[in-house]
């Protein structure tokens, strides 16, 4: 690698492939104009796609946390029900962007390393009355925590008539997430997680059952106003400037993802989940979440008791050129977190391994050199 | 020109330099490390320069809309009043703006060809009780009137202790805009105009006056919740993740702008806005604005009678290579829209002129051809 490159291996923003970097640099158009209704067209099309979805796709021109604002602020009237399963930073983040909407959350604290079952969920709708929605984080980047029993939640929530919104900004692309299937409403994701594509705009999903309650949301923010972006979408245009180099990146990206087929890249994500969970047993590395919920776009493991996670951190980065990332809110030194995301190979799988083993190796945590590489090899023979 | 390529002269976005592009294709790097700490920081200083201020400013991963949503949503409860003149499309946007954030306007309405004088607002805060902000779109970009009071109107706000917010969307960087000395409590301003940069972030600045207000609105939008944008800001970050490689591309313009000096900068677009006028005058177009209200960044010229503004623009367009613009709402077939923003100089200018006068004589408008362009060229010998 050149000297000035790094892997970036944190869980957002990840390794964006450069026919995605190229394509920013596209010529300035109008967006009021027929070269941005065919690009803003391939776009929504490729997006559907991605979202598995027949119902309604757009892109926002703000970070993940503006589209969730975007799904909370289009569906919320003052004092209405939300549930909300906490367990990690993110999830936190979302109830109160609930409360700042006027929703009132219905919370469900879970332990940070475990994810809600669809029971609690079930059990909470029927013990409230009236939810208008349930606000699952499908992927706690903070955590490494997948919720498995979405597809059960989204049951619930169908058959109970509730509204179910999914944070899915650091998993779509990267894992199962078939969004009509599972009867989810409205789904959110950012660019720059495993749609391996700059920061800067995100992508929701809006269902037929959403909109009949978003119609009857007059405080709809103006800037993330669904009725308004659908209005402008039908004529392939958005309401407000896009962040054009951005549109053009995501279209780029979008390809390569119809160019290799979702389900061959979620299977991608999966093997490589799992060459860094067999590298981690063989060096005694724990992950911190339980079995049964462990993500395979963010890999989090405990960093191992007397080493100094922030030191080994700074030496994958400087001597081994490999970024990876610690914990958030209360976990975070407790944590390394690593992005399983967008292009993730064996070579960046691989190389990640080994810049932690030599690291932690640097800064006297005793353990057979190579193991885990060793071990993550044979993940890779066995595909 | 190469023959993929076009002049953009749109009213937004506009040309960006060669250097702005290249800016974008930087490494992706962690937004919570010292690499981004030190592009923040540069932005940061540099954007106070363009702003003239020594108090706060901040980029948004927004449009400019979603800037100036930022600024009414921080600082209105409901039931506030604020005086609102609306001459234009986007004042009409920014009225709408304060319904949706529980704001009570104060409309003070304007002939579209004409701005709002200090008089007239210094009589609306008499005669109101307990305004809460004046709000001025300071360039109307749907008709090309520059609001020329603005210094006056801040002194009124000033002393009558009312905030004053002003959209410069499409002024900042190519006229005179000093926030502190106008006493400007909220400016915004998008990165796709006079600032030459793509479109996808918005830039706000914030007076200390702001602050008392703002830190007493409870309701202030999540993702654009001014308090936490300052406090990540004190360490060189965002709350949330930014658009990347469009902070690259605006660092990399505004250090175009200190090159170039300010002053400098704002005087080369009040050249070739006077050489825009000049032409328009030759060919007998008359300039939609009155005289003393007429922008240097937004050219807005009447389409002649008889004349079919639609078929011009698409000859302007396809026969010769540059993109001017209609008109918006009401107004959208009465005028031709140019933008003098960004990096304008005698090159576009003359094309762009040369364009409109070929174009107009293919569709039959009988005026002595080369007119426009010879005034203009007296404008910049002049210089």
């Amino acid at each position: 690698m050149a000297e000035e490159k790094r892997l970036i291996m944190l869980p957002g923003p990840t390794n964006v492939p450069d026919r995605v970097m190229r394509a920013m640099m596209k010529p300035i158009i109008n967006h009021r104009g027929p070269e941005f209704e065919a690009l803003h067209d391939n776009i929504t099309q490729n997006l559907k796609y991605v979202f598995q979805t027949k119902q309604d796709a757009f892109v926002l021109t703000s970070s993940g946390t503006g589209a969730i604002e975007c799904a909370v602020g289009n569906i919320l009237n003052p004092g209405d029900k939300v549930i909300i399963p906490t367990f990690g930073f993110f999830t936190e983040r979302l109830k109160e962007k609930i409360v700042r909407h006027g929703g009132k959350p219905i919370e469900i604290p879970v332990n940070w390393d475990n994810a809600p079952t669809a029971q609690q969920i079930e059990q909470a709708i029927k013990k409230e009355k009236k939810v208008k929605a349930v606000a699952i984080v499908y992927n706690e980047t903070s955590t490494g925590v997948t919720v498995r029993d979405l597809p059960q939640i989204g049951k619930t929530t169908h058959e109970n008539n509730v509204l179910l919104m999914v944070d899915a900004v650091s998993i779509l692309g990267g894992d199962h997430l078939p969004v009509d299937k599972w009867n989810i409403d409205l789904c959110v994701a950012g660019s720059q997680k495993c749609l391996a594509c700059p920061p800067g705009v995100a992508v929701i999903s809006v269902s037929e059952k959403a909109w009949e309650t978003i119609e009857k949301t007059p405080t709809r923010p103006y800037y993330f106003d669904l009725v308004s972006i659908r209005d402008y979408a039908s004529k392939g245009a958005t309401p407000f400037t896009p962040a054009l180099p951005l549109f053009y990146a995501l279209d780029e990206a979008l390809k390569i993802i119809r160019e290799e087929g979702l389900q061959n890249r979620i299977k991608r994500h999966q093997t490589c989940a799992k060459a860094f969970y067999a590298a981690f047993e063989a060096i005694n590395l724990q992950p911190y979440p339980s079995a049964k919920v462990r993500s395979n776009t963010v890999i989090a493991v405990k960093v191992p008791s007397g080493v100094d996670g922030g030191r080994v951190r700074q030496a994958t980065k400087d001597r081994y050129r490999v970024e990876i990332s610690g914990g958030l809110g209360k976990i975070r030194e407790l944590i390394f977190r690593i992005g399983c995301m967008g292009i993730i190979s064996e070579a960046e799988t691989l190389a990640t391994i080994g810049a932690l083993e030599n690291a932690l190796n640097d800064l006297n945590y005793k353990v057979k050199i190579g193991a885990g590489v060793e071990a993550a090899r044979k993940i890779f023979h066995r595909r």
